[in-house]
């Protein structure tokens, strides 16, 4: 017997055949024996209609107001699938964040969940009770509701899988895992059987869409061992007793990893834009005269390059931004151009940021190396770099993106034969 | 300054559009310096949208899923109507049932309201902020989502403004009043400036379908005036200063009506289904065993018309039911023919009522007769009669039903010249 959180985002809700073989899943585990908690996000498409009505009624809205009016598409979901599972003679019932309850801080629009009551739904647990939980949103300090901000039902789901002790947390999805890098890149892609929390984050911070950044900090934090797995698979062709390995990816703590590679993915992200200010003043605070007003600008500064000056006077400075944050980035630099003190701004919007991911590179050396030479080889010039310990990012131009990512694919032996 | 409760149902607030036509209602209130609560329905469609969904996820659904289900809607349109009047400078809130609370009993899809904390709404009276309520919920003993069954907004509306003790309790619909009679048959009909809550009461379950009954009821016994009127009316060519009679009709105590008409109305309900049961033994317990077993099915008798037997041992029993149900009782009583002990059923299913309303007829003489001679002067024949202190009921063939509204609203004098 484990017990297991099931996450199902919003195509998997979509209509009421899904839903209904999205209970089918839940009746799986179920009949395993096994402890179930549901957390659903809206129908797909409804999030959206919702949010366009509250900007047809005023573009400025209370963030308050727009949670009232968005959080009610996975109440609907919620409802729905705890009467299908019903249906099925599976006893189950809805719980809205505000009923457990979720606590979030008051960041209407954006909250992060403070705590939450799993005891209720652990009394639920004894007695075979599906709670069906509406995901993305709980309650505020000031007894209003308040989301999580786009994709937060992921978020909910390992929140809730932390707060009660779950074995796992399940995040199905409309693809059946995490992939060495983007199988319509390249074909030769392989589904990971297991991936850690780092490595996992850096994938999907870099573009890799399955999940959303703070679920799996979460789940690094509280330990929750996250599987991606999908939700299109048919509920009745999976075997869930224990110890059975259904198709799928571990998210998990670097240690469950016996056989770990030296890199275990290819990420990239597109839509970049490089920014570099020539002939940069090089003294204290010249980062921040820089980077300061580019945040207050809420413009999402990513790649960081600063050479040291050859006379210790003057630095070139080399950024990326967002493709469509460009125009204002360079708004706002021409307009601190006094405070900051340099002497060219220069700007390239085609840009693509490749990635080498891989929790072994900490303990291998020539793995920067390698990437180096491989683009070098087919004659893709790098325009910067940055590195941590567990990832290389290298940013190229645009047009050589496929070309970089099944290169560096290959180099690393990454691929199916 | 008048403290005034606002309610906009599912056609006032189908759309953006018509949710800013709403907003510029209550503002109109605001501005001429009232303190403003509003009650909203779901957009027009959507609560039929929720309650298919449910059928569809299982025809046998638990109501308290249900409830989770159908009451998204009004919470949508009451945020978004929040929205709306902050855009316009309208200091607004929303609130749903369960942050108020409407405390509901547990009788999940038809919930009774038991009590409404007042207070909160008070407060925010006292800062000049519009209160946006969803309405047809509550929260049930079991915190969980108690709806109030269809139509149930205009009584989430009468209990608030109870609860406040609103002055009165506006009621916007897609009609601009209550008439003398249905104006699709009368031309001639009149909006009345004012209807008793008795009267009202008995026009709004015969047939005139502008308010819930219970809302009506409700009003009654707590004393809240209620004042019908459209919607449609363009907001600005409204004058809501004090003392001002804006277009609408108002149900109050009858004591505010200085001038009472003998006859108020003819209200008509039709899809009526006679059955007679011939020749009963007319002996104590029999009304019993003819009307428990059709209770017991749901369904639902209307008028009953028993006459005194000639020689005191058999009796004719004659009362209708709903078309719809007619196969279903009459099947009903044919089981239950032994425990009856009737000769001959027969049924007839065309039938309509036709009622004439008034309190003043319990002053004036005549007033039936009036009736029954109009009727017969046009050749209509009487099938059953029933009367009560402020009404005339009055069963007839279906085919004459119009004929008989325009003949009793022209004797009674309700007609506009």
């Amino acid at each position: 017997m484990a017990r297991i959180v099931m996450k199902f985002g919003g195509t998997s809700v979509a209509d009421l055949d899904r839903i209904r073989n999205v209970a089918k899943h839940v009746k799986r585990e179920i009949d395993a024996g096994h402890q179930v908690a549901v957390v659903v996000s809206a129908m797909s498409g409804k999030t959206n209609e919702l949010v366009n009505w509250t900007k047809e009624a005023s573009p400025m809205h209370d963030a308050r107001e727009y949670d009232a009016v968005v959080a009610s598409g996975e109440q609907v979901t919620s409802g729905l699938l705890a009467i299908t599972l019903q249906s099925m003679g599976v006893d189950a019932r809805s719980w809205q964040g505000w009923q457990i309850p979720i606590e979030t801080d008051n960041a209407h629009g954006a909250a992060r969940i403070k705590s939450i009551n799993g005891a209720a739904l652990v009394e639920r647990f004894e007695i075979g009770q599906v709670a069906v939980i509406a995901g993305f949103q709980g309650i505020g300090p000031d007894n209003r509701i308040a989301t999580l901000g786009r994709g937060g039902s992921d978020t909910s789901a390992v929140a809730i899988a932390a707060s009660v002790g779950a074995d796992r947390c399940d995040i199905y999805t409309d693809v059946d895992g995490v992939y060495t890098t983007d199988p319509r890149i390249e074909p030769k892609a392989q589904r990971l059987a297991k991936i850690s929390f780092e490595e996992m984050l850096e994938m999907a911070s870099l573009g890799a869409k399955v999940l959303q950044v703070r679920s799996v900090e979460m789940g690094m934090v509280h330990g929750v061992r996250m599987f991606v797995r999908s939700s299109f698979t048919d509920p009745d062709a999976i075997d869930s007793s224990e110890g059975a390995v259904p198709e799928g990816t571990l998210i998990c703590n670097e240690d469950e990893i016996v056989e770990q590679q030296v890199v275990t993915g290819i990420a990239y992200a597109k839509d970049e834009a490089q920014i570099s200010l020539r002939r940069v003043s090089d003294k204290p605070g010249v980062s921040a005269a820089i980077f300061g007003p580019l945040s207050d600008a809420n413009i999402n500064v990513d790649m960081i390059v600063q050479n040291v000056s050859e006379d210790g006077s003057k630095t070139d400075m080399t950024f990326t931004v967002p493709n469509t944050d460009l125009d204002r980035a360079t708004e706002v630099l021409e307009k601190s151009l006094d405070s900051i003190g340099y002497e060219i701004l220069q700007s390239d919007p085609g840009m693509v940021k490749v990635s080498v991911i891989g929790i072994g590179m900490r303990s291998h050396a020539g793995v920067a190396a390698t990437a180096f030479k491989c683009l070098a080889d087919k004659g893709i010039n790098i325009r910067a770099i940055t590195t941590s310990e567990i990832k290389i990012s290298i940013l190229i131009d645009e047009e050589y993106a496929e070309l970089a990512v099944r290169s560096l694919h290959a180099v690393y032996g990454l691929g199916a034969d």
